[in-house]
């Protein structure tokens, strides 16, 4: 490489929240670093955003608010979309794409529910997509699912994605605390939004489970073929249960190769202590992926934050911005698989139930009984005194099982006389 | 993309032991998805070895064995070289660049010896040569750090990359047995070496030290320049009194930037039991960085293994083919810094001492009174009676202090009557 003058190219930065803030700090602060690395001077454009009145918290003096998007998308090399939301980032993407610039965007819910219209976009014109940051905010997972496992097969991937969720859980595992007392607890520090639903029902986590199963399948999943449950009806005794059976209870987002096809879920789930996603604490995210060749990896870091998220945007501009100088660009990849995603009822797992049983002779032979009678073997049954004297407490751990298997017992209980209630079904993954 | 029909990307293959065996399988296996990935057809052009006679561990079939390295070389588009060691590997591998075509080497000692040397050739001749699998196996750890950090700064590296020496210390730990003990059960178990030199005094880290160094700091760190330690003077005594206080041992490689430079070294270290890389057990690999922007990342994986190994190999592979494939290719990077690695004297780092003193009134204050003489501070004292009533155990944490500090109190103590015997000195790392 000779040390001739390139053309600088042109950042535009869409967005100049929490992370938009970052973006244009780095881009401005590491300027002759960024120049270094991408072979051409990076000068940022400008910084699109709706009210250029409002005052805002940049670090370093933006030389170009404007709330002229056309015009700024209209000039650049590089477009920056960290507004997040739907519209109008999509559209302002749809137009840089259509201007001949190439995209990066920390978007994961726009991605998750129009990934497709936007990677074809982009391919059809031959500009790059990069969305490191909308996966898992600062921990690489693109890159190394993508061309360091590209001569591999991924077969599962098991992700804690969403900070709030994973804090929320630690600190009810940590401090024997309600779901209740944590959120408001959490609220009140500012780890959990006012409305905490996109979080702790696992929306954030299911937007994140559907690129991740794109990216290790090398296909196309939407967010609305994922399974998701949340985290509002674990309860104390839930997380009681699971370490005593040496468990801890993550949220994961989960994709994986099944007979016929892929499945992709989010729900609560069982996590042995020995499994390295046990060791997840806090707002810290991870990736756990297992590959046929590779073995078990893990990738682990800030899943969010301005800084962190702005990080992960960086390398993106610097591959596209390293592309551009270097005169080729275009998709990393443009062959998709078409795997059928599997219904949740055809997925399975193991699973704990926890359940109060009247405490009488026969009463586990009649619950084995109606396991069995749907194909479903027990592995362990643990059964506690309840408060009452003629009641108990079973905690049963089962064999792998379908799900629509295990939704025909749960139907067949209510018929049971002995089964006074069940208290939880949660399915245990990592092992 | 069109689907036009492209020529074949040629592979030579070089060595075809443990990890090349993989190799070969993956890459005949898994043709139809290399072909799609890579977007051209992927073709093994043969397999050195250098006698065809002796028979080999290959599941598939080996179309050409051949012992004619020169005529394979010069026919092939991309060099594999998983043949370990320094020659032939060298020259094979300059022979490759000099005839056009791109390398992938899974080979740490090379590169860590000669390394500056083979990325100047290749830039030159304006080649690809990736070395994903040389430096903790199956993880990805060069794509992010060269690519998805490439608008960040990294300012410290720490990984446990020797699964031997892992084990080692993580029987040490579980077991409370001693070194010599582990060792002999590891060798019996095919865990370590019948001549364990390279994993458990350091020298395999130490190479693979200089690769992250050079990764991390964008520049070229060459394996004589790193300071080096095994774990063969660590004791049971040691295991104990790190776990009494909170902390495991761990053999680590550190990259880090100081003041003036960069400082590299591989030694064990005490790791507090919340750091993420306590977790990392038996023949684990896990390399963690801090970044400016990023924050904290754990990349974890398997560290060596014919398959994992070969699972990177073939990643890169796919990196170097689509760039033939797409008529572009050359380095990922040709720009370097020229930072000074700092000698082991000038870094500094926070200290476990651990000896034995004559419990007298006035000892802790002569002992507290040498440290503080040389700018030391002390951060915990614990004292434990010894076997002998007039003899004491003292366990001392430092704050930071400079090695070359350090060094000097250990000669100082020496002219002390309180201290009978100096048994470890240990750096705490992680916090």
């Amino acid at each position: 490489m000779s040390g001739a003058l390139k053309d600088p190219v042109k950042i535009a930065v869409l967005g100049c929240g929490t992370v938009g803030t970052q973006v244009v700090r780095l881009l401005t602060e590491q300027a002759d670093d960024l120049a270094w690395r991408v072979g051409a001077p990076v000068v940022l454009a400008g910084v699109y955003v709706r009210d250029t009145a409002v005052p805002r918290d940049v670090v370093v003096p933006v030389p170009s608010l404007t709330s002229d998007a056309e015009a700024l998308i209209a000039d650049a090399d590089v477009v920056v979309e960290v507004m997040g939301g739907i519209e109008p980032a999509r559209t302002m993407i749809l137009q840089a794409i259509a201007a001949g610039a190439s995209v990066v965007t920390a978007n994961k819910a726009l991605l998750a529910a129009h990934g497709p219209e936007l990677y074809e976009a982009a391919d059809a014109a031959g500009v790059d997509l990069y969305f490191e940051a909308a996966v898992a905010g600062a921990i690489p997972i693109v890159r190394p699912v993508r061309e360091s496992l590209a001569g591999d097969h991924v077969t599962r991937v098991l992700g804690i994605v969403n900070g709030t969720t994973n804090y929320v859980l630690d600190e009810m595992t940590t401090k024997g605390l309600a779901y209740g007392d944590v959120v408001s607890e959490a609220q009140r520090l500012g780890y959990a939004e006012a409305d905490p639903t996109a979080d702790v029902e696992g929306y954030d986590a299911a937007a994140k489970a559907a690129i991740l199963a794109s990216l290790a399948f090398h296909q196309r999943v939407s967010l609305d073929v994922v399974h998701r449950e949340g985290i509002s009806t674990v309860t104390a005794d839930d997380v009681a249960a699971a370490a005593d059976s040496g468990h801890v209870i993550k949220l994961l987002a989960i994709a994986e190769r099944v007979d016929g096809g892929v499945a992709v879920r989010v729900h609560p789930a069982l996590v042995p202590l020995t499994h390295p996603l046990a060791g997840v604490h806090g707002a810290f995210n991870a990736v756990f992926v297992e590959a046929e060749a590779a073995g078990s990896l893990m990738f682990y870091g800030q899943g969010a934050g301005g800084a962190p998220t702005a990080s992960a945007v960086l390398g993106d501009v610097v591959s596209v911005a390293r592309h551009i100088a270097q005169g080729g660009r275009g998709p990393l990849e443009s062959n998709y698989a078409d795997l059928p995603v599997l219904p949740i009822d055809q997925v399975s797992s193991r699973f704990q139930l926890r359940m109060f049983v009247v405490d009488e002779p026969g009463m586990l032979a009649e619950i084995a009984g109606t396991l069995g009678r749907r194909g479903i073997s027990i592995e362990t049954v643990r059964q506690k005194p309840a408060a009452h004297d003629a009641h108990a407490e079973v905690v049963i751990a089962t064999h792998r099982a379908l799900e629509s298997d295990m939704a025909s017992v749960l139907e067949d209980f209510k018929a049971l006389d002995a089964v006074l209630d069940i208290s939880s079904v949660l399915r245990i993954e990592g092992e």
